[in-house]
């Protein structure tokens, strides 16, 4: 066991002044903590009966289609909008400044699947609520969502999430 | 053992009028498939020693995760320009008009390392091309390049990337 966070680089004020951008590319490329995320995420969910992994563009998809294999389950891609070629379902989400859309195939989901949600991170929580209202209005169940770090202190994502699974393997509190 | 090819979906006129889009969120979604891609591509590599599989946003991540997994290797994220927050190195490649540029951070390899490359599609082999020079300016050794899908006929993609070990699960000849 290693401590994933020794793995997440910090990168300072990116991609903007006053960010302290977490970057996992950094345990991705290292076999040993990218395994291991992925095992602990595979190892709380096997029992569960996972019929699909739902995954937010880009980064997680490195480690989603990893969990559906895993699970044997089948993989669904979220992606933002205009990028998936057939009919979606789309949710809204707020920004800092504005709103931004994503989306999800119409035909990803049978009504009454299982699905695991997966990002890489969890801040504010508004793309990981969008997410899941995509997941509930294909008629998926939402068994639970997983993100390798969490953000904590002053956003408060996981409040946004209340009533769901949430699985995060590491925490990193913000300062406002 | 199932057809690969028959969970792919061909989306007529996308993203512009006259392309015939090969959607593999189809393959993906099933677990009998998805599985089997990455299965095949996994057991084509596993005992070339790879150290490091990089993949190509965002839908070269889906699979090339879980091929890292299984070849107990370290995943690397070939992005497009501005997209990763450390130093990256480069490539520009050609599109049909103007160029565009893909980035690769600079210390996701060390020099000597053997990496299997991956993407989703093979077709003019424009970006392929580039992704290869990327980790052999990085000091990789380029063990091979995977993709599920190889669009055969008046594209020649192939011929781009002579002297590589290719590998495409699936062949979907197109007419000029």
């Amino acid at each position: 066991m290693v401590k994933l966070i020794d793995f997440i680089r910090n990168v300072p004020d990116w991609p903007v002044d006053g960010v302290q951008f977490k970057d996992i590319t950094t345990l991705c490329v290292n076999s040993i903590p990218f395994k291991e995320s992925i095992d602990k995420i595979v190892e709380h969910y096997k029992d569960k009966g996972i019929d699909k992994v739902a995954a937010i563009e880009a980064r997680g998809y490195v480690f989603g289609g990893a969990i559906a294999y895993l699970l044997d389950a089948g993989f669904i891609l979220i992606r933002k909008e205009g990028k998936l070629p057939w009919k979606c379902y789309q949710e809204e989400y707020e920004l800092e400044y504005g709103t931004d859309i994503i989306e999800m195939h119409q035909d990803a989901i049978n009504k009454g699947e299982k699905v695991l949600l997966f990002d890489d991170l969890l801040a504010t929580g508004g793309t990981a609520k969008a997410a899941i209202r995509l997941v509930e209005k294909a008629g998926g169940i939402v068994e639970g969502f997983a993100f390798v770090i969490e953000l904590t202190g002053s956003l408060h994502g996981r409040d946004k999430l209340e009533g769901y699974d949430i699985l995060a393997l590491v925490q990193i509190p913000v300062e406002e």
